[in-house]
């Protein structure tokens, strides 16, 4: 790559569309946030019908403080994507075997997008039949480190790997998305991701 | 600002907050795109109630030619912001006195906020009650420059200035949102932008 990159250039970035794979589909389990593997979904344009992150509105929480917990708000966080790629990068270091999708809250996983946690907001990842808009990063959260502690090390006390994950996970955890197109989707399908334009805002 | 910026630092920006003003408030009118001003609006979740973009899924149209026409598709467009200096530089680039926000079918107008077309989405627009979701640019249309050619020159004949609009407001035309709080938002009320970390995405 060329050193005389303008700082202009480095600002914003054209179009961009990448191919992926969709290798495996989870719907939720018990306890909270595990899921379990199935080889579809049916999704409609308030997610994964049944389920605890469907609807186009849901209950403030703790990742909202400056709202009253429990206000109604716009969802946003109707389907969790995270990649096989990542998921290596966090267990390598959390020095762990391995990070399954499933204990985590994970519905999808892909392989072949790279730095998935990194797609911007409005990102379209793009199945045959439904359409996903990326909303945002996911925040690695506690709840999901006591999963992952129950399954590696069941006997340990809290203050390890239920740590470890929300430290080790950062940038790594996946993005939060809201269908824009229903349809059935199917593990093992090719996605295409369509990055829209890029340009760094700065109020300066 | 030093001439040895890395690259690195150049690709992402951290949080940012800015302060701007919610200059005046707009609601739909005929002939379609137009609004009229208004002192407050009532937001729901949806929308504005009772107005054509109301609503948590719309019917899909020729911005969306990937899909077919009619389609009932995730919104995205409740909400249309634009900005007093982008309306600005608007009507300078098209050598016009004025370009209306009532007339190119604006709800809101900011001042203060640079760059509004180019906040990312995501990005929070922050009322003392309610709260909006940037959830794109907005694509200048010759429905809003016939619009214009109605009101700055009603005799010409089509290829005049409904044409200059779309080519000359590219990047100037503001962005549509999302309600994400509900609540009545007010004209001349103080308003916070709050704008994520952002990083580029390169698929390379």
């Amino acid at each position: 790559m060329s050193l005389e990159i303008s700082a202009a250039a480095l600002r914003s970035l054209p179009a961009q569309v990448t191919k992926g794979v969709c290798e495996a589909l989870f719907v939720e389990a018990e306890p909270y946030p595990e899921t379990q593997a199935v080889a579809e979904i049916a999704l409609d344009l308030q997610g994964i019908p049944g389920t605890r992150h469907y609807g186009f509105t849901r209950k403030a929480g703790p990742r909202e403080p400056w709202y009253g917990r429990g206000m109604e708000m716009r969802s946003g966080r109707q389907i969790t994507v995270i990649s096989r790629e990542e998921l290596s990068a966090i267990s390598a270091a959390m020095q762990v075997a391995t990070v399954a999708p499933e204990w985590i809250g994970a519905n999808i996983v892909t392989s072949g997008i790279p730095h998935l946690t990194l797609l911007p907001a409005g990102t379209r990842i793009v199945f045959a039949e439904a359409t996903l808009v990326v909303e945002a990063p996911n925040a690695p959260c506690r709840i999901a480190g006591k999963a992952i502690a129950r399954h590696l090390s069941p006997d340990s006390a809290p203050g390890g790997l239920d740590l470890a994950f929300p430290a080790k996970a950062k940038g790594l955890r996946g993005v939060v998305a809201t269908v824009e197109r229903a349809g059935t989707i199917r593990a093992g399908e090719a996605i295409t991701v369509k990055v829209p334009p890029q340009t760094l805002w700065q109020s300066g």
